[in-house]
Parts: structure tokens; sequence; C-alpha cells
């Protein structure tokens, strides 16, 4: 069948300066993808009436829908609402629903309003209006020969709830949309190309609407296994034998059969477990802490952390002998032994992980170089110590030194 | 004079499927910009051979420069180097420093090569080739009409180190790169719909070089001044007269004039009165003391966090009453103020910040809703609290938690 297919433009200055990360388009893929839309194309441009004009031309003519966010904040340059106005030949008009929505939004603020806010219930006149439960602009689906448009604010959680709230089930009544499955693997402890030569057969052996992909994330590789097809209970039949065939050829390097990032798997087995967690941490300073409590839920399992960064903090707080410290040096084996020890006894917990390091870019000596990290994990029976030397800029071996340090803690659980 | 105009093409069904947020864009756009070369399109594609030609063929129609990121690595689909071939006329042919490359990194890391490793070092004949020092695929400069196109791998450290040592200076050197300023002042406090009516008048007595961003990030604004212009003396002239008016007119709301983040406007204040500060963090679980320590050298001035996450951690680590819990409450001015004076005891510093509350999904009540945050800062002297009522999802709120939490500790430091 053939596949439907999206382009996502994304409008303002400020992601072509590089000051916004683009997030918009992977939620938005994400969510397209799960129903069986595919974005083929995104396109990022400026304020700037012929660069929309060229690229609704262009994207109308390779896509069934073209999803538009962006350029319709109170402050914006005033140039997306008229040019889709001439790109769809009609005029702009008050909308007393969307006035009513701003006019609700600032009384229950308490500010007064403004003549640009005002401005915000302005609306093309051909256009479906979506109203924005979630903040001042409303949202505009057009149609035009064949193709869908929807334009957006680029706000983060208004774009998702006008997405979720009317956007994607409309799409779904609007299309017959194929059945599209993803499975992910992940895996640790094996570099891309050694998998790859590993699933050599498997892939070939794949049928045409399957696809496998590698994608490497810190010291971790994601393989997503993806099906397409009409009926949905016959792609999920093939998917279930293959994904199992995939499971048992990477049985011994895979961490997890679900699409979750690693403090969520440590925190489901806890969880399966009835047991609890601390941490203690120097370089990371608060990162794994922080990714473990970005799960809902996390409060059932996880008591909290000492982010011990100053030495007296690792003495006071974790028990760690200054004497050690001396000896051997805040980044060490033995440190790293007494943090984990120090956490569990001090939280109160079944297990703990301790992670000391230099991340840089300073702070490195000929011994001990930036990059040198020592994560130790621990219950009340056994300490595993682990030694890495990353090799990256700090953010990233701060991510990597997290990464490697919640996948021992995995470890050590399912010993 | 002219402008400079680069698209960014990105390939890889990663990013379509939204499984990988395209970071690599934003990295590359901010350092063209700083010397004066304007991203005016993004676009990203699949591993397609006629979506590759095709982009290829429409963004060097409307750019002098083409750079182009991904479908590089060794278990891509094999689709980007051969249509890079089709597109410039030419071959594929053994490069002997790449394979050199790929030899010694595969020998340092004690790893056998594999085929498909050895195939990377496989580039095009009419190719200038950039060895990569941070990985195994080499990256591609091509010529072509006029047009420079910069061929790349995807994985973020080895195309900014590309970038940085090689086709940065190539491109300045090959281009007169017109001045380009950016001046960024971060305010908070006041919307952005309020802040542009103030500026009303500034904005229009702007120069026709000059223009004014509005950049909303969590509950913090930052104004960017942007200026461009042949003479770099005559554009940084003006512009430090413009930023000079600028931050009179926003003085009473203005958290920083750098476009640095508010963790390290806390630290540089910290730095300069060379005072300490410590962390109590519930809710926001480590948030902020990762925010910290991300800033190189923060070990200055920062000693660690207590993330007190279970009651019971509040308890024994900081001191705080059970009876007071229990009276009013986890999420309390009580605990919050229990809290940060547990932090500056149990830490030994100058300052402390204490931040607790609900999240969500779950755990909000009618007393209570999700959202409910309260902090408190703290020094020997004084005490401040704050609550708010965020209304967004787990991570935003998270987020804007951590942010009014280091503003207040700001503003007790600037006390």
């Amino acid at each position: 069948m053939e596949k439907i297919l999206t382009s996502i433009i994304t409008i303002g200055d400020e992601l072509l300066i590089g000051q916004t990360i683009d997030t918009n388009s992977a939620w938005m893929a994400q969510r397209l993808n799960d129903m069986g839309i595919w974005v083929h194309r995104r396109l990022a441009i400026g304020d700037k009436r012929e660069d929309i004009l060229s690229a609704l031309e262009k994207e109308s003519s390779v896509s069934q829908i073209v999803l538009i966010t962006g350029g319709l904040g109170p402050t914006a340059d005033d140039i997306t609402k008229p040019t889709l106005c001439e790109y769809f030949n009609t005029r702009l008009v008050r909308n007393e629903e969307a006035l009513n929505n701003v006019l609700h939004i600032f009384e229950s603020r308490g500010l007064p309003m403004l003549d640009r806010n005002i401005e915000q219930s302005m609306v093309p006149e051909s256009a479906t209006i979506i109203q924005n439960k979630w903040g001042t602009a409303p949202a505009m689906w057009f149609e035009k020969d064949g193709v869908i448009y929807v334009s957006m604010p680029g706000v983060p959680y208004e774009m998702q709830g006008i997405m979720s709230s009317y956007v994607l089930p409309r799409l779904e009544t609007h299309f017959k949309t194929p059945a599209v499955i993803h499975q992910t693997i992940v895996t640790s402890g094996m570099g891309e190309s050694f998998v790859a030569e590993r699933l050599v057969g498997f892939e070939a052996a794949l049928p045409a609407h399957f696809s496998l992909a590698y994608l490497p994330s810190y010291s971790l590789l994601k393989l997503r296994l993806s099906a397409f097809g009409a009926e949905k209970l016959e792609v999920a039949a093939e998917m279930s034998a293959l994904f199992h065939d995939l499971k048992n050829l990477v049985a011994d390097i895979m961490v997890t059969d679900q699409d979750i990032p690693i403090a969520q798997v440590v925190g489901q087995l806890l969880l399966e477990k009835g047991k609890t967690a601390g941490t203690a941490e120097s370089c990371t300073g608060g990162l794994i802490s922080s990714q473990i409590t970005a799960i809902p839920g996390s409060s059932a399992y996880y008591k909290g952390s000492v982010v011990a960064y100053a030495n007296e903090t690792k003495i006071k707080l974790l028990g760690v002998n200054p004497a050690t410290i001396q000896a051997y040096g805040a980044v060490s084996e033995e440190t790293a032994i007494e943090m984990v020890k120090g956490a569990l006894n001090t939280l109160q917990t079944d297990y703990a992980v301790a992670v000391t390091g230099i991340m840089g870019p300073d702070g490195g000596s000929a011994e001990k170089p930036v990059g040198t990290v020592w994560i130790a994990v621990a219950n009340a029976d056994t300490i595993v110590t682990k030694k890495h030397q990353l090799r990256y800029d700090r953010e990233r071996n701060t991510n990597m030194a997290a990464v490697y340090a919640l996948n021992e803690l995995r470890k050590l659980i399912l010993q």
C-alpha cells in the first residue's frame, strides 16, 4: 500500500541561527509514525514571505500532509498569517472563540491585554480554526488540491496539545492509515559494526516491508525493527516472530526489549524486586539522579542522592575517609568504594551507585587524564567497580558516565 | 553587502522517525552565524537516492554553501557516497590515509576490523578528503559551479571536530564574510508581549541592518540584538551604543547581558563574591545540581547537593523535623525552609537553595495540585521563600522549577 507522506515545515529565525534546538519535529514524527504516517522531509526556514510560499509550494507537491509550526507568537514578524492568506487566497477575519480564549487567559493571569495579543485572534477566513487551550495563538487547518496543511504555534507544549487533541485524531479519520510497528532492543557492550556483522544474515532474510536501524546513543546501541503493511494483525504477527529471533541473536548484550531510557530499565527492575536505590555523585553532579527522577513514579524505589562535588562533602555526608582521598585521590577506585558504601549507609537503600571522575576540560593530569571515571555499585553483599577512560567533551563525558553507571547498577540488580 | 547563504541537509531516517533530535544543525548554525554566514534553510531527508539528488539540486540553486551530515556510518544504507558520486560525476576510490586512520582506531581499541569499516575509506575521487580524527568516516569537500558542498558524518562530536578544525577556517578564507554581531540580554519576571510593548519605540528606531528577537525559554526571556555589515569596527560601535540603550530599557528585569545559562550567572556571582553554594532538591531530583556542575570550574564555588527524594532522606540528611512534614506536608513552605537550613548546615555553604514540589503526572491533591512548588533560598541571615503553581508536564515543570530556583538564588546573592 502507498505510504502517506508528510512534510514538516518549521518557521522562525531562532532555529536557523541555532539559538533553539528543534525538538518539535522529533515529537511530531514519532506520533505520526505510530499511526502509519511517514515524515519524509523536514524543512526549517526563516520568517520570510518568499521562503514560506516556496516551501508550501514544494512540500505540497511531494506530500499529502504539510505540518507547519512557528511564526504565530505575539512578537513574531507578522509574516506567517498574511502569507498563508496569500497562498490560500483568503483574508484575515476576527475569530470570536479565539478572542475569548485570549481574553480568558489574560483575565485568569490577572494581566492587562495588549493589542498584539488581540491580533492573535485574527485568522484566515477559509481555515478551520483549532482553538489553543494552552496559549493565545490558535492553529489553522487548510485543505487545497487534496493536500492538508496545518499551521500551529511553535511552543512545544502548545503544539503537542493541539496535535494530540485535534490534528492526530482528525488525520487518522481522514486517511486510511497503514499499520506501522516499531520494536526496539537496547544493547550495550558491543560496537555498531560488530552487532551489524552478527546480524548480517538476519537483515538479509528480512521481508521487504521490514527494516532494521542502528541507533547509537552514548554507550548504548538501539536496534529498531520496523514493519509496514495493510493488515495490522498480519504485520503484528510477523513482527512478533522476527523480533523474537532478533532478541535471541543479541540476548547476551541486550539491556531491554523496550524503547525506554536506561534509568527506566533500572526503575522497573527495582520495582519488580521491591528494592530501593540511591546514588552518590561527584563528577556527574546530579545527572544520574535527575535521569532516575525524570521517570514518573520513581519515588517508589528511589530515595535520593548525595551529590558530593567537594571533597569535604564526600567526607562529611558519605563518610569517605580523608586519608583515602589523601592517599589515592578523589578520583580513584578506593574513593568510589567508600562513596558507594557511604551512600548505602546514609541513604539506607538496598542498592547504590557512586561515580567520581574528571569531566574536563581542565583538571586532568598525566596519571589521571581528563575522562578518567571510576564507578562503584553495591548492595549489602557485593561491591563492583569499573574504570572508564572517556574521550569526549565535558557534556558528552558526563552523559556517558551516567549511562555507564546506570548500566552497572542494572547488572548488579540482575545478579 | 550580500549575505552568504548556507543550506544544511541532514540525511538519515532516524531524524525523520523522531528517534533522534537534531542538535547538529543548531551547533552548525551558531558557528556559521558567528562568522557572518547565514543558514537560511535546513532540510532533513531519508536515506533515499532520489531525495538526496533532489535536495542537492534544489539547495545548491539557492545557497553558496551546502553542508550535509549523516549517512556515512558503517551500518548506513550505503546510499550517500554512491549518490554523491552520481551527483558529482565521479567514482569511489580507496583513500590510503582514511584507511590508515580506520586501522589505527581499531588497533588502539584492540578490536578486529571488519569489511564494513574498511569500506569507510572508499571516497569519491573528485572530493578533497578531510580526515576524521574522531571516528572512522572521513568528510568530503566538493566544489561545483561555484557552490561548496561538504559531506560529514552525523555523530555530533565527529562533525564538530571536522567543522572546527577544517571546514569553518576554510570557509572563512574562501569567502569575504561580513561582520555579524549578536548580543543577548536575559530577562525574567515579565511576559514576552509586555517586554515587546515596552520596546516598541526602540525597535522602530533600529537601523535596517539591526534586528531584535524575542526568545522565551522556560520562565526566562532572551532578547537578542543582531547586526550585520561590511565593516566590523563600525558595526561593533553601533551595536555597543544600541545594546547600551536596550540594557537601560530593561534594567529592572535583566538577569544578565551575556548569552549564558542562569546556572552560569549564579556561578559568576558566587566567584566574584568568593562565596559557596549548595542545593537541597526534592522534586527537581538533581537537575539544579546538574545544571550548576555543567559549568566548567563550578567546583570553585559549588559543594554539592542533597537530593532528598524520600521524606526519610529529608529528615536524616537535611534535619527536617518529621513533625513539620506531618503537620504541613513535604510540599510546604515550612518543609522548604527546613530543607534550606539543613543544606546550609550540612553542606557548610554560604548560600543554599531548596525545592520541594509535585511535578506530575500523579501525586496532586485538591489542596496541592500537580505543579505546586515551594522554593526557599537562604544565607546565614536571610531566608526567602516563593511558591509557584506550574501548569505543564513533568519535564517542563521540573525545568521551570530549576530556573525559578536558580533565579531566586541569584536575587539573594545580589542583595
